[in-house]
Order: structure tokens, then C-alpha cells, then sequence
């Protein structure tokens, strides 16, 4: 039994997560009360340096190659009238995103990102070179039926989200965004979210896309539902993610481990984002540590989730887009991080006397 | 009486103001509701995207050439010890911003923001070239021993500030930033704020630079006894900002003015900041159309004058250390919502079905 329980590339990357250099963070920490400010002023910037420095090693750290891997599939729930966009429209944002068009993908460009958009399971045949061609399955089966897929199909597409973050590696990637397309996910992540947190549905599930009044009645009934039926086990990620997930959220599951299994930052964008970075942490906790957030989503269950990781977003700029949307933003962020650990003079480059330093270490 | 109330210039300017464009603000509405994403999904970006336009009168913009202009003064009232760095601090600091190595000023290099350091009041002299020199008298009084400054002096010092924004308009700058850089500043703002808004300061003053328990309680009494040897008419922001402001604080306000009477964005920085451009809305309210928020302040009375002004912080990053740190940033989210403008697909461009859009412009 326990030899089927993940694949053998999901195990050995469990086995690469290590917990971040600690010394490289008390270094990281030294060096920031050397400069000159009045201790921690530039909040979250010195958060991020010292993880850097904790995941890199090093005390100076720059994010010059910056990626956003989106992640692109259908869900058969949408045959249930849960969502307000056609299932289409999977198919024709992720072309979009390869031509730059959509909302992440045009911030992605402007902001010198990479996007990768990769298909694990869009319900359409088509011809789209620049979309990477990861398919297992032509989207999944609505979970009112039964599962929305089997246990081998969720562990191939977590062994392809693993396989691009070593990718991005490879290719000298030196900071991830985790993105998705896929109508119907706001159902199957508000759902793997209720399972994972005891969360009732009706407590979490929000608009999406934007559905109405009466459908967002019928979208909680039918994740309650759907629940209730497939009844997953909820100390088993991937039997949540087969049973009531989707290929989007495995693939991302996979991507969080993978990323931080070869010591890569990886951002959290909106709702489905963080549900997978949910479901890396409870596979391997020390995978959170790679994790940054970016921007609050308006999503009901996005505030549980990030709280359960213990992270506090960024960005409040009100956006439900999904996409990887937060993630160029949040890299400027990063980046600023990074300055302040660069170029900023110390106390005593900055000329300022002693007597201050004494008082101001004194300081509670 | 009524001649003396403003300066010539400050009248002028205020004469100047106008309100947005709201045609160009209905056309970028419209053009916002064609692009291929939920409606309102990208959030504040939507919202820059339309007052930008309602600013310039044009639907496409690009903010190129960002600057952020920094008021040094000293406070006569860091005298009764209410904070925990030395005057000399202001100078050594100013100088430093000029060298690119403060927390504002390497994140400003970074993404290419030009810095202005401007002396309304530095208490000392000094040899900086960088240093734009309109200094009005070496540091105010303490306003425990009566008004800060003259009246006189605080029309001089919000002259300077509208100079300084219709010079930046003149050399074809795109956005501003309002930053400052003075000891004992949080005193004063908290001073300002208090009798702007009928907040008694215990309520609203914070730790500043970071004064330790026994400092903030007498820092407390200190600018509520200020208030009550001085008490200034809550009705005339001049007589506020002469009797418990600075010099800065009277800049930054005409500077707030002077951004909007020449229709340029400027961002507000943190708490200091934000007294002052509360103090503009108090003199022009019209004025505050052209003001945008960045990151959310860690002093006390940040939120009561972020909910004056109506607006919602963009960043949640922790931050206290002023000098106008938080404009990098919000310039970059500013550019973010110039790129949804300009490039995001439409609908038709998206080639997303008719029923689709008639199905999503029906929703709530």
C-alpha cells in the first residue's frame, strides 16, 4: 500500500526538501540591524531578504530570470452549471497567454517575466506550438459522478509540475510564479480546501469567475455534494486531489514541491494558488518555506488558507483574476527586497554617530 | 483678514484645481468592461487605470519619468525628547538620500525613479550640492513654548512645495512621490492629525523612528500639551501647520496642491506623508482626486487619515521608515495598471463567444 501512495519522483523530491540554512538567515539578520534605519522599518522587505538568503545561502542575493509556469487544464464539474464562463475559454486564455494578451501574461512581458503555459488536461484538440503539451487526460470527470479522476492520473500530473520547477532550474530560473487556467477550479479548489481544513463548503465557496446569487447556492451544494459522495480521506493529499481536485491543482501541487525540492522561491498567486501550496505544505511542511505570497485574493477561502501557512499577502489590490496575476507584481517586490540587502549603506557608511546606534539597539 | 489667510501662489494654485475628467473616466469604464477577464477582476489596477485617465483626459497612458521629491526640515519640539535619533540624523540622512544608499533612495535607483532632496529647514549648515536649497529658517521652535513657526513662514514653506510641483510638471515628469526626511516628524503629523481630525493624540501617536514605552508616554503629553498651549483653529490648516507642524509637513501640503492644480498623480507615502495630504484635501478638496495610496503605515494614526481620503492602500509590507520608501513600489503597481490598459485583449480580441459575454455582463 504505502509503496502506491506518490510516485518515486514525488518521493525522492520529499526527500531533497531541506529546511533553510539557518546560518545564512542569522547572517542575513546581523547584517540588516547594521543598516541605517530605525530596526526591521522596512517590514516584509527584510522578511524576504533573510528567506533568500536562507534558501540561496548566500547574504546578497538578485532575482534576474523571473518565470510564471501556468498551469492549464478542464474540470467536468462544469457540466453542473457551476461556473459563469464556458469551458472554452480554458482553451482560449491559455493561447492568449502565449501571445501576451491576457492580464498576467501582458503585466508578465512589461515586467520582463517569462511565461510557460502548460496543458495537463484542456478538453480540446488544437494547435498551439508555444503551449507545452503535458496532456493526461482531456479534462477531468465531474465529481457528482464519482471521482474527478483516478489516483495514477493525479500522481502524473504532480510528477509534471515537479518535472518543470527542475526544469526552470535547469534553465537558471531564479524565482518561480505558479499560475493556472481552468474553468470550474474555484469549485474544485474551494472544495479540496474544505477537506483539508475541515472547512464547511458553504463557509468558503465564492463567486469565481463572478457567478450569480443563485448559482453560488447551487455552486456550494454541489461541492458539498460532490464531498459527500467521493468522501476522500482527508490525511491524504492525493486522495483529495483524484477524488474532488483537478489536473491544475495536482500539477501545481507538484510544482511547489518540485520548487522547493531544487531551492527556488516560488510565489503563491491568488485562490487555486494557494489551495496547492496548501496541499504541498501538507505533504512535505518544510516545502512552505520556499513559498512567498503576493496579493489578497477576494476569494472566501484564501484567507484560511494563507493562514494555515502563516503568510501575510503583499499586495491588496482587490483582483480575483487567477492567472498568476499577483506574481509580477510580487517580483518587484522580491526585487526590492533584494536592493535593500544590496545597496543600502550601513550606520556606519551612512556617517551616523554612536551615541544613536547605542540608544537605538536598546529599543524594544 | 481674508487676503492674509493664503499666500498669492497658494490661491492660485487652488484656483487651478479642477475636477477629473469624467468623460475620459466613462470612455476608460467602457474600454475596461471590453476586456477579456470577469468584470472588475484586475481590482485597484482598473481603478488607477480610470483616475489616471480622468487625470490626463486620455484613455492609454504610460507614467515614464517618476519623481520623488523629499522635504527635509528639523522640529524644534525633538528638544523635549520625544525621539530616539538626534537632529543630526535629518542632515546625515538628506545628504545620504542624494548618494542613493537609503531604504527610499537605492529602491528609487533601482526602478529608475529620479530623487529631488529639498532643505525647507535643516538644522545646520552644511556643504551638499545635491541638496536643493529653499531653506526657510533652521528648524521650527518647539511647540511646547509656543507656535512652532510663523504663519508667514508656513506660506513660505507651501509655496516652495507648489514650486516643486509645477517645476516637475514643467521638466516633463509623469507621477510624483512625497517623501520627507526630518526628526521628530511623527510629533509633529501626529499633532497636525489630531486637531485636523478630533482625534485626542493618545489615541493616535506611535512609536516614530522607535521610542521605547516611557518615550511614547511622554511623547504623548508632549503633543497634547502642545495642542493645548497653542490651540490652533481646527478650521484653518495654516494656523495647525504654523503652531504644531513643520516645515516639511507645510511643504509636502503644497506640494500635494501643486500636483493637482498642474493634473499630476502623486502618491502618498506613509504616515507623514499622509497627514500632509490630508492637510491639502482640507484646503482643496478637489485636490485629493489626484493622490494615490501606497503602502499601509505601521503608525498609529495612518488609517484614520487613509479613511479621510477615502483610499485603500495598495501594499501591506509592514513598513515605518518613511522618506517617501513606499513610492518605488506604488509607481511599479501604477505602471502595472498603465499596462492593463494598453495591452490586455479584448473580448473579440480574444475571440471568447458571444454567449459568454451576454451571460457575464448579466452578473451581480
Amino acid at each position: 500500500m504505502l509503496q502506491n501512495k506518490y510516485s518515486p519522483l514525488i518521493s525522492s523530491t520529499i526527500e531533497k526538501i531541506t529546511p533553510l540554512d539557518q546560518k545564512a538567515i542569522k547572517e542575513a539578520e546581523k547584517y540588516q540591524s547594521s543598516l541605517a534605519m530605525p530596526p526591521g522599518s522596512m517590514g516584509a522587505l527584510l522578511e524576504i531578504g533573510k528567506r533568500l538568503s536562507g534558501i540561496t545561502g548566500r547574504l546578497h542575493n538578485l532575482l534576474p530570470k523571473k518565470r510564471i509556469v501556468v498551469f492549464a487544464s478542464d474540470n467536468g464539474i462544469v457540466e453542473e452549471g457551476v461556473s459563469s464562463a464556458p469551458q472554452s475559454v480554458t482553451l482560449s486564455q491559455s493561447i492568449n497567454m502565449t501571445r501576451y494578451l491576457t492580464g498576467m501574461s501582458c503585466l508578465a512581458r512589461h515586467f520582463g517575466n517569462q511565461v510557460q503555459v502548460v496543458d495537463l488536461g484542456i478538453n480540446a484538440d488544437y494547435d498551439c506550438p508555444q503551449i507545452l503539451k503535458r496532456k493526461i487526460r482531456k479534462g477531468t470527470d465531474s465529481f457528482l459522478k464519482g471521482p474527478a479522476m483516478k489516483r495514477e492520473e493525479a500522481l502524473l500530473a504532480i510528477d509534471e509540475g515537479i518535472r518543470l520547477a527542475i526544469q526552470a532550474k535547469e534553465e537558471g530560473i531564479s524565482v518561480l510564479g505558479c499560475g493556472e487556467m481552468g474553468i470550474g477550479n474555484t469549485s474544485t479548489s474551494t472544495a479540496v480546501l474544505s477537506v483539508l481544513t475541515g472547512t464547511p463548503p458553504e463557509e468558503i465557496t465564492g463567486r469565481g469567475g463572478g457567478v450569480s446569487d443563485k448559482m453560488l447556492f447551487h455552486k456550494k451544494e454541489v461541492i458539498a455534494r460532490g464531498i459527500q459522495i467521493n468522501s476522500p480521506d482527508k490525511n491524504d493529499v492525493i486522495d483529495i486531489l483524484s477524488k474532488v481536485g483537478g489536473l491544475d491543482l495536482a500539477g501545481m501541487c507538484g510544482f511547489f514541491l518540485g520548487a522547493a525540492s531544487v531551492k527556488l522561491p516560488v510565489v503563491i498567486d491568488g485562490y487555486i494558488s494557494i489551495v496547492a501550496s496548501l496541499c504541498a505544505k501538507r505533504i512535505c511542511p518544510q516545502s512552505a518555506d520556499y513559498f512567498f505570497p503576493s496579493h489578497l485574493s477576494e476569494e472566501g477561502g484564501y484567507k484560511i488558507a494563507m493562514n494555515e501557512l502563516g503568510l501575510t499577502p503583499y499586495l491588496n489590490l482587490n483582483m480575483r483574476l487567477g492567472e498568476g496575476s499577483g506574481c509580477p507584481l510580487a517580483f518587484e517586490i522580491m526585487d526590492g527586497a533584494c536592493v535593500i540587502m544590496n545597496d543600502m549603506a550601513s550606520f556606519q557608511q551612512a556617517n551616523i554617530n554612536d551615541s544613536y546606534l547605542d540608544e537605538i539597539r536598546k529599543k524594544p
